[in-house]
């Protein structure tokens, strides 16, 4: 069967990105497309590069408009689709790719974002180690009704460093992340300090010093992996000159005893049989520019002997494995569709 | 008085940027630039923004043609400039931009470079911190006739921790530091990974696991500021979109029982008189752009309480204060002109 | 059924896009790609974001590894691909991705290339006007066994001014285009003007002044399209920091006594009906990331009265419409595929 | 002496530009900068690349502010300073560098700005044939008093075809530019168009058919420089991913009659005497980075005969040679400083 389907915050880049995966998804027909201020345009007028979509005109985001559709999928600034997702009575799945319902603890937050705190949905990483034993994410995903699609930084860390946390292989109160990132990821209003001529041909850090909004997310899903031990995380994103992609280095100390090849082993076997992680070959790192548009997450590992570190580099497009592709991929288990339906595992490089 | 000057490798990127700021040098004249294959062309051929020099024609490369200069400046591939340096008899100040003349320990040198082994210059870092009571590298400086410029990511990375390291406020056993960086540091040849269509809109690590030549120079900088311990560093760089800059994001874990205060004093302490180097104010981190083509180096610090770590972020041009400009600068101090001669601190931006 | 292919030249850009599309195609199975340096080589060594081909491993480039395949596509320099093709036996389809096939007069190949000219194959841009009465290149390439791809910028060139030309509105004797296209269109080989370096921040003019190789491939492709005095154009390229696109600013003198209206028309009947080519509204121009990995030309055209002149700005991806999508495109026209056959007509944006 | 300077509008891309090239000038010194909405903060907050200026602060652009200075340099929005300039009673010296006191024509000004029409004032572009024999504009710009400096898109076509017009040996009537530029020129204001999600990879047209505000200020220098028949010109900018740089390739027909060395010695001639506008060997043409902070315009010609056309490229920084610099130029002359002082030929490469 066809799903129809409803994209709420269609005219941003995250809505976008939805829009271009899903126009190509052959079991999802996007019926129905909301803005804010662009209610009322034709879509293709703020979303120039989907020509397949060009025959749609955006609406209002209201309760309204999206119930009613099998699927909905959110791509609202944080705050927003928390009452409304509320408000809804005739869905049978919502996908948030917002921040609203993704944290369990009331008071990361409190600490974090402020505001009133939303129910935590079920975590859109289905290749994330759960628990004991190997178990996955993905397994919590099968039939569920409300999705919070991960943050695109959140994910990328939580991946590049759960099998070492989960084979307890590596020290969980030490973490070091440092990720050079894409201005998509701040999304599509207007502020100086995203302007092109600000962020071209520098790099710029943000959120400096343990203040970014994806920390208390990496430490939940960390804790979820396993750790033996709090998370403590030194979390540094800086802005670099490519309009998409993460790039997150993250070290951790290996913990005593564990010899270089168990490390190896706990990523190898986290992700053997992932279709969209790979753990490239030894000495191998990946680039964003290999994971551009496509569903993968691609990691290479190392380890440090002199300095006692595993270093984890993990490459992903943010709009797509980090928000968009996670979204869907995540939709499919939910429905029971094959997991890759609709998303692609090659990059657009060069 | 004005001294005579001949850049050696003055085809190349550094050899450029010396160039452009000697042009710009009220006590210095170029009378000589040599090149290897571009030996015979005008230099203008080769380095068309240098419009004030387009009188000058490059030379071979040897010991004859460099002779009889005042200062001669050195930017050679590795394992160039140790010979040919070896036989200069009539040069007052020859300063290194390679790497050969960087390591006091033949064993880091064979580890890391291979080839013979050159005896260490003064290193050319002036506001690096040396043993004990705030004393700097400046003071070896004068008067000195062999410098080494130092590494551009070394000295980068060092000047962000040994504050904390002199000072004691940090644990120099754990650092770790993610640089972005941009394409000119490896330098004018002709390589796939390097082209345009390979780098644009993308992140590429490289030198990921403890293999890249300025970690040991690194840690004889850090051991020469005081460390109380033995320094091990997880190092990885970044390739980032940008032909110019260092962004480099160093963390260290904070000694025990320091306070925020403590900290924060160390970095603002080490640096409040030095020209080029400059600690932004609590909350504020630099951006590449604000030190392209200006020879100063901009750091944040931050605490992060919850990690236990001071976060360190430092900006600065990797052809000029970090190789050029640092060469100047120490050439200023060697014979003894005002330190700042010749040398912008305000950067081409945006 | 399902067509069997051969790549030939799969480790360099265009070769890589090939084999992107070729993979998300339903009717095609990529059985064997080769390389030059590079064969022995797994594929994904040089093609890293071709993970769902990270089965094959490159094999030499000759006739016996190529023949037997349903279709053969070619991304060899210009030169390589003329031999080659004429010792195949058993190849149904063959696709030449490179120049020696698309000049139909030896005296343009001498002028332009040198060396042994070739026959010409049938020139695979379907939308391409040929003679009167509004018919296409399409026709010509039903059933057609030996295609020659386009050149990326004199597709981009000839789908701009072809309408104006067939239908009479413009002069074809004084045609401008200026270009800014991307590297990747320049290829993979390592050359120190292409590096990244030297183009990031910049614009840099190159074969100015009417020497660009594309030139006669332009006149011939506008002869084709009708043109009723002799096709004379000023073309020049500029690169600029991007990795893919092209974007083409054509202009021509509008011809005595037509109307505004006349001159819109003639684009909008051109491309009414083509899936690929699109005509904007009046005032909206496009973007190239609009068409980055889509098989779409999108074209905005103004009519500058002031100037006496029309302005086409078209945009498309030099790798993808301009190169392999277009060979694609023609490969299903050739073989009775609907034409659409796994070809996007959606952008990765932003 | 040292004139005391004030710059209005001191927080923006073009008065950034003049400060930090202010700051390096020995004959000035900048006593007063004011902003709008950054009145009160330090000018470091705004302008972080500006160390040398660290002192300043921020104050409200009104006449008492800037009254009483030796020379003001305006950089505010078109519309602004207008009225303000009008008002200052003890200034011996005002540049502006927005559009205000440009056009002499009201009627120019009504159909491409709107608002009320100010008088022209002393145009600043001191290499720009007028007339007859060889005059400059440099000539006006002795002793004035109130200097408009030009539009940077503006100036770099005119410096490209003024040559041409002047010797007769191009057409006036059929010239085409199309140029490649960075977003600095569209100033700091935030808008959705120009952020870096919206610029980075890809190339932008905009203003396409004859809108662009600087068609006017063209035709207007052109027919300074002695066109011989009405000045049309067809001008399409292209935003591209550099911050700074303009790169114009502009053509015209060559004359009746007129010989390709004729057409080349009319570029020669007219700047062989300059210290900032560089006609290149035949075969070479010049790339933006080249002119990066530098106040040098670089041209390219190139005779396409077969087109017959002259085919100018010309790069500039538009920050600088474009807008500031041309304004500090300008200022030399006119109070009799030797034009070149605090303004270097040297660009920042790569």
């Amino acid at each position: 069967m066809t799903y129809s389907v409803a994209v709420a915050g269609a005219s941003g880049y995250a809505g976008g990105e939805l829009l271009r995966l899903l126009a190509a998804h052959p079991e999802f027909e996007v019926r129905t497309v909301t803005g804010h201020s662009s209610a009322g345009q034709p879509l293709i007028a703020t979303q120039p590069h989907l020509r397949s979509l060009a025959h749609l005109t955006l609406r209002e985001t209201t309760p309204e408009v999206l119930d009613g559709h099998d699927v909905v999928f959110f791509a609202l600034p944080h705050g927003a689709s928390g009452a409304l997702t509320a408000q809804l009575t005739d869905v049978r799945l919502a996908v948030d790719c917002g921040a609203d319902h993704r944290l369990t603890d009331a008071a990361d937050w409190a600490a974090f974002y402020g505001g009133e705190h939303h129910e935590a949905w079920t975590y859109g990483v289905p290749e994330l180690l759960v628990g004991a034993a190997g178990a996955k994410q993905r397994d919590a995903l099968v039939g569920a009704s409300r999705i919070a699609a991960p943050g695109c930084n959140a994910s990328t860390v939580a991946l590049s460093l759960a099998p070492g946390i989960a084979a307890g292989v590596i020290e969980p109160s030490d973490l070091v992340s440092v990720l050079a990132v894409g201005p998509s990821g701040a999304g599509k209003a207007a502020k100086t300090h995203l302007l092109g001529a600000e962020l071209m041909g520098t790099a710029n850090p943000y959120a400096v010093g343990g203040t970014h909004r994806h920390i208390p997310e990496i430490q939940q899903a960390l804790r979820g992996a396993g750790a033996q031990a709090p998370v403590t995380i030194s979390f540094t994103p800086v802005l670099v000159p490519m309009s998409r992609g993460i790039l997150a280095t993250s070290t951790a100390r290996i913990a005593p005893g564990v010899t270089a090849a168990e490390v190896r082993a706990a990523w190898e076997d986290a992700y053997a049989d992932e279709p969209f992680v790979h753990v490239l070959p030894e000495g191998v790192y990946p680039r964003t520019a290999d994971t551009v548009g496509a569903n993968t997450c691609l990691m290479g590992v190392a380890i440090d002997e002199a300095a006692g570190r595993v270093v984890v580099v993990a490459a992903l497009d943010n709009l797509a494995k980090g928000t968009a592709g996670a979204a869907i991929q995540s939709a499919n288990i939910s429905l029971g569709l094959p997991e890759r339906t609709g998303l692609s595992v090659d990059g657009v490089a060069p």
